[in-house]
This record gives structure tokens, sequence and C-alpha cells, in this order.
């Protein structure tokens, strides 16, 4: 298979070196917005083209990655690629999928391509577990936590705080309620009551700190609804401590059976990961896997996480599996 | 969906039960090998039939769940019967799934019908997260633990031994190996290190209950390669406190990415359930609808929990699962 990565940022980057570790794929190329020249990938002899010249590179590559953001780059650049290539992206705006999905659809039947949309671990993984958890014990609640880890959203909100120079936001799932849901007591959570914040901010010289504090704290939508904490440390300490990109998670379902439902079941599914984007990563090929397989069967048309059988994903065959994995 | 049950053990009971839960599937009979008039459904209306029987019943079962012991049972029954219907079992025998397929999918075939087998827990879910974990982790290992629960071979086996009333055997993981894997160190682990087992005992009056212990101890492939406690109590506590069936454990999947394989990453897959029987019964039920739905697509032969993409399992539509699940 032969793969092409748009956007050489963290989750191209972790593209390029999860794709060594799959061989049955090759990197062909990178293509950029950006000056070309301008690209150094970690892979020799790999290529490196300007998005203008993306339509001449259509027999270099059988699946495009499309490494953009959700909120501008993606809605606009999946539906124009999958004119010329099968694609898979990481869109991740949960509200906007049912409009994305239809428009990248509609273009990609046109154009006999296939694109699978939203892969990752969330959307992606955690929907999965979503899904088969509410299959298979449909009497049930199911509940789904961050972290602990990086939310580049909330890191962003709290780097636009006057007075702040550097700043990282941790999502962190609260201990009782981790546990009250795995005790299979179905509580009822609000927002405060599942998640804290925490936030390390490296101020800079002579700003009023308890401000600082005050702005974070009470940021509507970001911080308002949660507890949340402020460390003030050095910008030595937080390139030290806070450069990785960590993150995780739960899926939880938890359900009943029985003549009288006097049986629970609960069904918990964790991920710990050093580095959101190269897990994410490591999902999207696996998933590229299969929509290589199917477009090979004939199969057009925008797809998820949801309508790819679990087969399709693993480069052992059909038989190894079954002998192996079952 | 009209689904059929054969065979009314633990298992047919929990798929009984299970169907009142599942709005979309009606259960129209109960076929048996016992005298019909001896078996009384607990859901109303229900008729049930000698297997002697079972040709005539074709236009009342859309899927037939075949609830027989892997050992000698399911073998001969699931090519039997998928000449007459479409079939689920839940094989359980892993060495043997190759060849039970083949049977299974040969005869499938010539009569147009679908199967699936293997379908419950392990194998079934656990498979399932062995094989997703191996394709978006390919530089990994995997682990399975099972436990805490009830192992009804080896509970078999402790009141095969003299002098033993009755007994039942749980198997349950080493904490400090989960520990282990939990911690990323991808530990290498021997039987010992993995799994204990804890034995509760109902002597016979006068039984010598140091022979009994050793007896159990020393018994070859199910307790001689283990750490094994042996518990004597008498058969109020028994029936008080060891009557249900609960099982559940863990699959994980440990790997690394990163250009210099950095990041570490760790999932983790676990199942608590109160009833081994119902639960396994309950993953059948919604590998039932997605091979239903599969063979009114036109498929037939053998397939796994493997083939089927996951929107095959929920009763919701296509739309509903990208809005509300992904």
């Amino acid at each position: 298979m032969k793969i092409g990565i748009l956007g050489y940022g963290n989750l191209g980057k972790g593209v390029e070196s999860a794709i060594r570790q799959n061989k049955d794929m090759e990197l062909t190329c990178i293509i950029t917005r950006r000056d070309p020249s301008q690209i150094k990938p970690l892979t020799d002899g790999v290529k490196v083209y300007s998005v203008a010249d993306i339509e001449k590179l259509k027999d270099m590559i059988d699946v495009l990655v499309i490494c953009g953001g959700s909120a501008t780059d993606l809605p606009k650049q999946t539906p124009e690629f999958v004119k010329y290539f099968n694609v898979i992206d990481s869109f991740d705006t949960h509200a906007k999928i049912p409009d994305h999905f239809a428009n990248v659809d509609k273009i990609a039947k046109e154009n006999n391509h296939i694109a699978l949309i939203s892969c990752g671990w969330d959307p992606g993984m955690f929907s999965l577990m979503r899904l088969y958890g509410s299959a298979v014990l449909p009497e049930g609640q199911d509940y789904t936590f961050w972290g602990k880890g990086v939310s580049q959203g909330h890191s962003d909100a709290i780097r636009r705080v006057k007075g702040v120079k550097n700043g990282k936001q941790y999502t962190i799932p609260v201990q009782e309620a981790l546990d009250a849901v795995r005790a299979g007591t179905n509580p009822q959570l609000t927002t405060r009551q599942k998640h804290i914040r925490e936030c390390f901010v490296v101020a800079e010289e002579g700003a009023d700190l308890n401000q600082i504090e005050h702005d974070i704290k009470t940021m509507p939508n970001y911080f308002a609804d949660y507890d949340t904490t402020v460390h003030f440390i050095s910008e030595e300490e937080f390139n030290a401590n806070h450069a990785g990109i960590p993150h995780g998670g739960f899926v939880f379902r938890t359900g009943v059976t029985g003549i009288n439902k006097e049986n629970t079941h609960v069904i918990e599914y964790s991920l710990k990961l050093d580095s959101n984007p190269e897990f994410t990563s490591s999902v999207i090929l696996a998933y590229a896997r299969g929509i290589y397989r199917l477009h090979e069967e004939g199969v057009t048309g925008c797809k998820t996480v949801f309508d790819i059988a679990p087969a399709y994903l693993s480069p052992l065959s059909n038989e190894e599996l079954r002998a192996h994995m079952l």
C-alpha cells in the first residue's frame, strides 16, 4: 500500500513513523501547504510536494492520510481530495460529523473512491467501545471519561489569558466517579463530578498571578463548570516536565441481564497513551489498510469505524486470525 | 427477527431472558433433545419442540441459537442444523476452531445460509480486543487474563476427586502480573505467574481431607502448574456463597510508537460479569442480529466476530450511530 501524508504537523509526523511499523505500507510522499523545501522528512528518499500539485500524484497514492485540523481544514480538504484519492481523516467535531459524512460520501461516490472519516481514538476506538457495549448490553448506561491527558483546546485557552507566557492543561477523571461506575452503581454524574482540570502556567514577569488564576477559573465553557487548579511554574520546569502530549481515558458500559434483571455486568475499556498524535496515527493506518482492501473489492463512498469489519484491519489472513486470535 | 433456541440449559435460558431486552427480536420456539413436555419456558406462549421435528420449524426461525457444549454437541449440531437455518454458536475449543469453521462454512454455503461460530466473550469480545489491539499497535504484546470467575471445567475436575461431594473453582489473575502489564513493562509471565486457582470443596463425611487437597493440587493440566488453594466448607456455606457463575477477565495490548519507539501505550479491556452464561447470551443476540442482516443482503457461509462490521450489531440506524455514538 502506497500512503501519502497531507500536512506535516504532529499527526503527519506520527503517521510517518507509524508507517515503519507496518510492513505492507510505504510512505510515497508528503504534501504540504507550506514551501516544500522547508519540510525535512525523517524518512530517506521521500519527496515533498506542494498541495498545488496534488492532482499529479494520483498514481503515487493508494490512500491519502489528511492530517489537518477539524475546525477549518478537514471540512474543506476531505471532500476536495476524495475527488483524486481514497482518503482518511481524524475529523473530531462530534456535532458536525453527520454533515461532514454527507459531504464526503457524495463526492467519494461520484469519483469511485472510498473515504473514512473521524478515525483515531475519540472518535474512533472509544466510539467502537460505545457501540459494542450498547449492542451487547442493551439495558445499561455508558460513560466516557478523558484523561489523564493534555487538552490542546484548553491549553490554547490558557495561553490567551493576559499575563500568561505559556500554559498546559491536563484533564483528569475524578477517581470517585470512576470507582462508582466500576462498582456498577449507575451514578448520575454532573460535568464537575466527572473531570477536574489542572493547569500549569508560566507567567510573564510582573504579571498579576491572582488575576490570571481568576481569569482561568471563571472562563465560561472551558473552566467555569469544573474544579480547576492552577499551578505557577518556571519556564525551565515547564519545558522539563510538560513537553509531552500524553492522553487517554475510559469507556464503560454497565448493564443488567436476567429474567429479573438481577445480574450486573461492567465492561471497561481504557487507554494510557504517551503520545496522543502517535496513537491516533497508528489507528489511522490500521483503517487505511481496511479501506484500501474494501476499495479493492469495489466499495466506494464514505465510511466510519462502525462500517469496517475488524478482519480488514489486520495484516494477517482470515485463516491466521481464526487460528491465533479467536 | 424470529429466534429459536436449541438446548435449554444455562445458556439457552440466558438467551431466552436476553431476547426480552431486544425489542426487534421474538422467541418463537425452544428445541430440546429431552421430552418437550419436561421443559417449562419462562416466556408465555413459547412452544417447545423435539429436536426430531426440527426440519418442520424452518418458517418459524430467522436465526437458531445453538446452545450445546463444545466438546461433543456443537461439532455435530452446527454443521447439521445450518442445513435448515441461519445459526449461531459459542464453540470455544480454540484449537479446533479452524476445523469447525471449515465444516460449517461448506454446508452453510451449499444451503445458502449464514452461520457465526465461537461467539461470546472468549472467544468473542476478547478475540476482538486482541485483533484491534494488534492492528492499532503492531509492535507490542498482548496479554489475556481470566477471572475472577468460575471455571466450569476445573470445578468438574474437583468433583471427580474421591471424597468430594461438591466443589467450585475460581480462576484469579495474579495482581502483581496485572500491575506489571499495566505499567507497560512487557513482562514475560509463566502460567503460574498469571493466575491462581482457588477451590471451595464440600467433602463427604469421613473423607480424608489431606488426601483430597493433595489430589487436587497435584492434578496434571488442571492444577499442578498453578498455585492452588483448597478451602473445605460446609454444604450450607457452599449453597449460600458459591451458587453464582460470575466470570470476567482482562485483555491488554501494550506497544510502542515513535521514530525511536520512545512512546509506550497501554490498551486495557476488562469484563466483570455477574453471570457468565447470561453475558454470553447477550453477545450472541447482538451477533444474531448481525448475521440476520447480512443474510438479508445475500451473504452466506461461516463467519466469526472478526467478519462483522460493528454497525450490524446495533438496532440503531447508521445515521443514528454516527450522530450519537461516533
